[in-house]
């Protein structure tokens, strides 16, 4: 074969060298439908074959002014929800022939560094997962043309996209379930403060748990944290007079309290005590655990971001919409059911 | 402001008009240590910002050939031991100025088209995770000058570098605790017949076993899947006379087959019967779990991999080098401690 310096990249230039033909004629012959004759492309395709060339797809887009890159910002991903909703994005951009460019950060970090960067490298789309956005990052990104989805959070007045949970309505059955159960001494355990989504959840338990007559519950903060969470549980199981009943931000959470109850304290969940989660994580039907939850469907969740995004693409000017992708409550065996 | 028709990418052209500059002047602001007079350049980054433009870094990579993308290919992303490894390869590339090219395949799915993908985005380098590699892949990626290295997969033959943990001595020094804890009946759950991980942690079993005088394993396939490995461990479970212990080809399978004991057998694990995984992810030592297991450190084998990476970029004519992460063994509730 034709000699090309070890670890150096072919060029088309190389290409033409080869096939013995211009440089033009070889980008003709990567191009669709562009004209040339028959037995100059196969010399191109051979010299190509042969040299390991590939057609540059970036350089292209820069013709068409499109990357084919869609910007996934997501921290957590030690929460399972997010792996889980990463795999069905990437697979289902793919089939619309997008790449994801991965940008992660270590949670509750500003991630407004990260998305300077992402405007940098050019991609045609952002979505952002368990990240919120400020309002001059939001127009920026409008400006730059970079249409934008917000995930599994809310950035109030702003104009973006957003993909959600019934965070608020879900959390509103979870306190109903609760006065119908009996229980009298509820509690929250938050996520961080400033996540829209632990907000909203706390909001929805709030109005549920006064439509119900239920007394303000017992506060306790997990930040989303597994071992913070644990802490968190221990807290109030440390209380003169324990909760009987523990609704936590996420599954992940109450994954944590579940097993620090199991570990540390004679109340038996689903008897004694309630534990509830939100968000319906694969762990959360484990035997060991069978966490009663509001789901969160991440497969349809995922659906619906990508459409938005392309969505977007085909039609800027379109305005932002507010998805709420709709869940429901899940009895197991970590929660007292209801009464009849 | 100048206005943009809204949606479309404000362009240097766009920039130089505003400013009343020329286009290479734009590029030229742009660029470290060009030659510009200071008042032009001010002139420019005012337009610049004006307009929300961004100079491209993608279109500039091609004039220095370099993507600054890193191909990343995955599955098994509801393994958690791949989402904590992703999250610290992304850290560490970006630390690097590189950014992570996600590519996800449903497990055990053939990885070749994708990546025949990979190159065709012209990603700098490619990092293999859970996905073996053919030989004529392997030739492609080198003739095309893009460094492949191998994470948690081997590829016996292949001039690729590789990065795993301790797989065959790791299952020996698993074989020899259950000899020494008294077991007499061991079991094996393989993964993925064609996962070269799976492989090597049977065949390094096998050797302890033999070692230790215990007979061979009984066998059984978890396909690294967790249902699969809930009904592999009832298989166990339903034989006249069942293991007395069961070493799993992977901590997500040892799982499942610990949770199964518990809710569908009389038997105790850590005194009846011992299960053992192999990787340490952080539900292993959940208080529900307390799964005694060989550990793989995710956060090491990132590094080494990510720095495999940089070097190859920089030294293209290097051999590919195997490179073995050490681990230990981790003595939790799930297995009989060792006799004195």
């Amino acid at each position: 074969m034709s000699s090309i310096k070890n670890g150096r990249r072919p060029t088309a230039r190389d290409v033409a060298r080869v096939a013995g033909v211009s440089q033009p004629a070889v980008s003709r012959a990567f191009t669709e439908g562009a004209s040339i004759a028959v037995e100059t492309r196969d010399k191109v395709l051979r010299a190509a074959k042969e040299l390991g060339y590939r057609p540059n797809l970036i350089a292209r887009s820069l013709t068409t002014s499109r990357s084919r890159l869609v910007g996934v910002a997501m921290s957590y991903l030690e929460n399972p929800f997010y792996p889980a909703m990463l795999e069905r994005i990437a697979a289902i951009l793919a089939d619309a022939g997008y790449k994801v460019l991965l940008f992660t950060s270590p949670p509750g970090a500003p991630c407004e560094p990260l998305l300077e960067d992402v405007l940098r490298n050019r991609v045609d789309a952002l979505i952002l997962a368990s990240a919120s956005i400020t309002s001059r990052f939001a127009e920026e990104c409008s400006r730059a043309g970079v249409p934008v989805v917000l995930v599994n959070r809310r950035t109030p007045g702003h104009r973006t996209s957003t993909v959600t949970g019934m965070n608020e309505d879900g959390a509103v059955v979870i306190a109903e379930r609760i006065a119908r159960a009996g229980h009298r001494r509820p509690a929250f355990m938050a996520g961080l403060e400033n996540a829209s989504t632990s907000q909203e959840r706390e909001r929805g338990f709030l109005r549920g748990l006064v439509a119900a007559g239920l007394p303000e519950p017992l506060r306790v903060v997990g930040h989303f944290d597994f071992e913070r969470a644990r802490s968190a549980m221990r807290a109030l199981l440390a209380l003169p007079k324990p909760p009987d009943a523990v609704f936590c931000a996420n599954d992940y959470m109450a994954l944590a309290a579940l097993q620090t109850l199991h570990e540390e304290s004679a109340l038996r969940p689903g008897r004694d005590i309630s534990i509830i989660g939100f968000d319906d994580i694969p762990a959360a039907a484990w035997p060991s655990f069978a966490l009663s939850t509001f789901s969160q469907p991440y497969a349809l969740m995922a659906e619906r971001v990508v459409a938005r995004v392309l969505d977007q693409l085909r039609h800027p000017g379109r305005p932002a919409v507010e998805d709420v992708v709709p869940g429901s409550f899940l009895q197991r065996r970590s929660s007292r059911p209801v009464r009849a």
